[in-house]
């Protein structure tokens, strides 16, 4: 089972991340604060702006980075997912 | 007797789930905080934007995600139900 | 004596229910929260939106649901009334 | 001396009235609540919407309705008059 | 020295009343809430609405009623003068 | 070292004054609450209204009135100066 | 790795200043309050105004100036970036 998201939603699968500590402890990712890295899994079919159908900006499998109150938690099969607005997310991660 | 909602407005039928708890017991779904998903029952014919009626993006028998405070509660015929705009819906579930 | 609402603005008539307890006692309608039920007596000439005038979506006769703060109470010839907006009003009852 | 209300501005002359209570004691006006009820005594040119002047839908002379926090109340001559938007009055009384 | 005033604000000159009290003393205007009347001494050139330029509907010398926190109190060569945007103002004064 | 306002910004900087009191004692201008005027040093390319660029309605060299919160204060080369959107101005003083 | 901002987002390195107090000693940068300026390092591809898609004002390599609660911080590859509308930029550092 998956979600369409409507308009210019867009599902989000929350990243974990190992990090070092300055000293160089890993700490593993659920004793921090939570990531705002994520994975687009899903798109709405965008937005009408001065009536037009703008699809949105980012796509199916891009990594974006979002404030640590974005979205809403939804939880499918079990797992949890992010659904926000795209103007909640910042950017792009490349390279 | 039904309600037809107006404009931009959807009518909900919200899902009881039953749910397994971590150790295994399965609880009634009123035993735990309410869920979030729902099935259309009614959508209303629309909305003008930028001087075009464009119709909404859900249709009847569409289950929905929508957060936990969205709509509002109307008894018809005994039986509770939801009303929110479509905005308040954040995706369909499929599959 | 009557009120011509102005624009988009709906005059209704709050529909007292008598409603059944659990346990199977009528109760008169003053006894319990306000319906959220009444019947639409006059309505505005409508809205202009993006240039047109549009007459609105409901006539007088419907049957309304609205949120329990919807409108504000008018006294006309001793009756008390309601008059709200279009916006304020969920759904029309059918059937 | 007049105002010339600007706009989409109203100017009302409130409506004292002589109520009777259940009990059917006539109590003057001002030992109640204030009424809601007045009467137009000049009306602003319109606004502009969507580039044309609109003139307003209330004239002098039209009883009136509005809300018990409607409006600024503002001295001309000695009598308080209430200067409101149009958007504050609910609708004109009428028969 | 003097102000030109942009855009849609108004420069006003507050007027002082003499008030005679209901027991027929003349009270100095400075011991009362302050006057809601003032002179238009100086108008900005107008607002931009849906792609014209629209003049103020007020004029230098015209007497306006306002509320009684509009504008903001700008000293020129000593004298405290209000300016304020041409919606704070309710009307002009007349006859 | 400048700064090139972006938009409908303008740089200003604050004029301090000499004032006499009531009695005639001349203070220097930090003794007292902040003055509400300055000199534009440099402005914006203007802003977008209904599809078109308006440049701005003030310009370098124009002494301007504003309220005492217009604004934020920037460092540049050790000055500390204005940076306020143009609507926060209130007047240009002139003669 | 880097990130591509959206639409009219800008991601900015803080800049760390050097300065000399009153007395003339040098404080480094980390014992003071946060510096306003910093330079662009990626940009949006625009916003859309008015139905065209028109481009930022500032360009990788700008140095800007913003207020100090501009944007939000971001960790990219161990660095710390700000990300935040150019509506946050005040103006652009030139000569």
């Amino acid at each position: 089972m998956k979600i369409r998201p409507l308009h210019d939603r867009v599902v989000v699968r929350r990243m974990e991340e190992e990090t070092t500590t300055p000293g160089g402890i890993v700490l593993p990712g659920n004793a921090q604060e939570k990531p705002q890295q994520g994975e687009v899994i899903a798109v709405g079919e965008g937005r009408y702006v001065d009536g037009q159908l703008r699809p949105l900006s980012v796509k199916t499998g891009d990594k974006v980075v979002f404030g640590s109150f974005a979205g809403n938690t939804v939880k499918v099969d079990g797992e949890e997912l992010l659904i926000m607005t795209e103007n909640e997310i910042f950017g792009v991660l490349e390279g």
